[in-house]
């Protein structure tokens, strides 16, 4: 390599965040690459990090890729492979010859091929499966049973599992022999002699150990352990809670089948917030980043919900016009002005509780049993925000309709200019109509805030009790119920203010 | 342990999620401390894991958590401690004498030790710091240090940092040695003469390898580093890109000083997306669990945002009160039932882009600087999803009118029940107004999602360029912002609808 080439790789700090790693960009590799300089593209692999390689990769064509991967050794290509965008494989794999992509296929982790084959064409994983030995096609064929987003389907089954009389120096032995293979070595799991799992042994525990030690006197007995059905947002909690390095999954006969190790685990609980997040802004999750995504596939993730909204939202205009038959606009005009600010200020308020509802849901601090307790905690809250709301709406209505930026009405119709700055003074009368306004809409925002927090709590309750997702639910359901109670209560106090 | 307590310790498996943990109640810790049952005691710890039994723990009284850790050996309890709430550990160490203190702070990892002290009354603190050895005293300081937030508060001091030319024999004999005090002996960190960090090795590398290979030889080259300074959003995000175990955290003077191990970065993770969904439903974020907030602590998160978001919603006031003065309600009244639905989903569909651009700017899929690229590609998605929406609101609002779900008005006033249930068919005329309200509507519908799905994207966008967090301040100017224009998208459309 020479001198040149080594600047170009070079570790490359961003000033402004401080993160230091080396980047390759998409032109310096298809020169190397035209040039087929193999020490150079060694260079690149061995200095940048996989995922930044793959990113820039996906754009080559297969011919470059296969150069690569014939000519970089395996234990760099196997993560790099991985790190590809699922359309760059397939392209890939339908371009390689069968001895590429033994060689390929066989240096997997066979949970990532098990997932980038489920989601392939039949031809291409037909394809694949030819491809992997044995044992592989094996493993990858029981892993696919799994439904997508359970336990089964992120496990690995290349995992060390020992008898729990082994001695520490037998343990190490076989996995300097067997451990390359392995996905983690940084835990161990134990069985007995009836074959159930019953502990764990971390690496540098074992290495700690003295050489003559067993497992059993060493290994962790505070274990946890989910099944294949177990979801992975159970997963997610499960590491977080735990602080795991790997989870032992069991089958119903309580036998370890596979593992799942903490960088699966870290995309799952990524996966879980993108979902979170999609669904609390009424959108469709997906998995597809977003540069990746078609304007049509992302019209699609956000149609849905909007239409389903906007017939939610019927019942609003239902009210709205109901209200309407019975004059009430015509009537009380000034109303109207302050619906937008009541009706957001409800489902603002229902939203925070929703918000955290969902979250202690999620994290399983409470469930859908203790319903009474957390409605009544809430509700001591909602009394302390709606009082302080509520008073302060009183005063900026006050101040709002004395400097006229809002025009003060009475019943009699428009009294504009009535403000300060045209150097009128408030008559008793034009106090009374500004007082008696900004009391029906502090009274409405009181009662609207503690029923708006009520309702924030019991729908996410409410579907968690029924085990439905609380996100996919509460949001769009606390907007409509508010829309409605807010119009409701707030023209319910405008009769009996000025009946 | 007689028979009894074994069965009350054993794992329990949830039947519906498939987790299988032991667990333990309040009332059964309590009476093994009130029998003083070591060995009862200790088969707990070894059995439970230690934030079960923490959580349980908090409600303990100082004297039982003191005879706790008398009893139970310190490799159990140092983590036990650690997970115990702030207010516990406080009373817990203003009651320990300092024999047992010593012994308590010495066992801790430096990092969460800091931790626990920088959120301490300064009369413990200090307690703490004399009852630390000198070493670790010297450490905590310095990582008090650094603000929090940065990687710098996340690092631990207690790595384990190897020169180059070291041999594998070498470093696997200091790591017997000297690795039980570091915090992960699963990634070494690899210095050359020159005190620069040029590598990493994984303990299975070095397993695997024979034993007179020097560490320059089998060690990672495509290293990631940040400083002290950088964001810990940013150390989140580098432990998902990168897979990584732990992070080296270097000065400005490019020297390793500290190391960020995985179980912080998972904590990381989980603090940032509860911040962001605390901002998604406009809260104050808060670290605390929610069981343990006060009612007023969880007003105070609420009430600020409420009064915010309702200042801004006076705009909409303001603009709804001068279309009054113009009389548009008293000669539209029609106009005013459909207000709600038109704000409601302009304010979704920008919600569901700047959901978009808020998790994309996170994770750096694209930057402020590709602002247009990024509109573009917004807009040609917004083009269909309003072509989408609005074409299914014309047919629905004349459905609505058809079966009388909203009574049609004409510009003479309410034309009530002119609906197919009471037998009545729809006139020329009538039909005219069905038509002219639903286009009114449908047109309005159009134009504020694409205005809409544009503010959504460039609200963010811009944020981000003025290095604000995009999810702070986009939520609510969007809501406002939208509300406003729909507005007034919607009267200018009625102006000439209905001239």
């Amino acid at each position: 390599m020479d001198e040149e080439e080594r600047v170009e790789h070079e570790d490359r700090e961003d000033e402004e965040t401080g993160v230091s790693v080396a980047k390759i960009t998409l032109e310096e590799l298809q020169d190397i690459l035209n040039r087929k300089d193999r020490t150079a593209l060694q260079e690149v692999f061995l200095h940048v990090p996989n995922i930044d390689i793959a990113e820039v990769a996906n754009e080559l064509e297969p011919a470059d890729l296969i150069f690569i991967f014939r000519n970089v050794e395996s234990n760099f290509t196997a993560d790099f492979f991985d790190d590809l965008s699922q359309q760059t494989k397939e392209d890939l794999i339908a371009a390689m010859t069968n001895r590429d992509l033994v060689q390929l296929i066989n240096a997997q982790a066979v949970d990532d091929i098990a997932d980038t084959v489920g989601d392939m064409p039949a031809n291409l994983a037909s394809k694949v499966l030819r491809a992997a030995d044995k044992d592989m096609r094996k493993d990858i064929n029981a892993l696919l049973k799994f439904q997508e987003g359970t336990a089964g389907s992120l496990m690995t089954t290349e995992y060390l599992e020992f008898l729990d009389s082994n001695t520490v120096e037998q343990t190490i032995e076989v996995i300097r022999e067997r451990g390359k293979d392995a996905e983690t070595v940084y835990t161990i799991f134990v069985r007995n002699r009836q074959r159930q799992f019953v502990g764990t042994v971390d690496l540098d525990d074992l290495i700690f150990a003295s050489k003559d030690q067993t497992l059993a006197e060493i290994m962790n007995q505070d274990i946890v352990s989910v099944t294949t059905a177990t979801d992975q947002e159970e997963v997610g909690q499960m590491f977080r809670r735990y602080d795991l390095n790997a989870l032992a999954v069991l089958n119903d006969d309580q036998r370890l089948v596979g593992v799942i190790t903490i960088d699966d685990a870290v995309d799952v609980m990524t996966q879980e917030s993108n979902e979170d997040l999609a669904r609390m802004t009424n959108m469709e999750p997906t998995d597809k980043p977003y540069m990746e995504l078609t304007a049509w596939e992302n019209a699609k993730k956000c149609i849905p919900w909007l239409i389903a909204l906007l017939i939610l939202g019927t019942f609003t205009t239902l009210a709205l016009n109901r209200l309407e038959s019975q004059a009430v606009f015509t009537r009380l005009p000034v109303l109207i002005a302050f619906v937008p600010m009541l009706m957001d200020t409800g489902g603002n308020a229902g939203g925070q509780t929703t918000g955290l509802m969902i979250r202690g849901l999620a994290v399983k601090e409470f469930g859908p049993k203790q319903v009474l307790k957390i409605w009544f905690k809430e509700l001591k809250s909602a009394l302390l925000v709606a009082a302080t709301v509520a008073s302060f709406v009183f005063l900026w209505l006050l101040i709002e309709q004395y400097t006229g930026i809002v025009n003060n009405i009475g019943p009699e119709g428009l009294l504009d200019g009535m403000n300060v700055w045209n150097g009128q003074c408030w008559t008793a009368e034009f106090a009374s109509y500004a007082f008696r306004n900004a009391g029906l809409v502090s009274l409405t925002m009181l009662v609207a805030i503690i029923v708006s927090k009520s309702v924030g709590t019991l729908l996410p309750m409410g579907a968690a009790a029924i085990k439905k997702d609380p996100a996919l639910l509460s949001q769009p359901l606390l907007t409509t119920v508010m829309d409605v109670a807010t119009l409701m209560i707030y023209f319910a106090i405008a009769m009996s203010f000025h009946p």
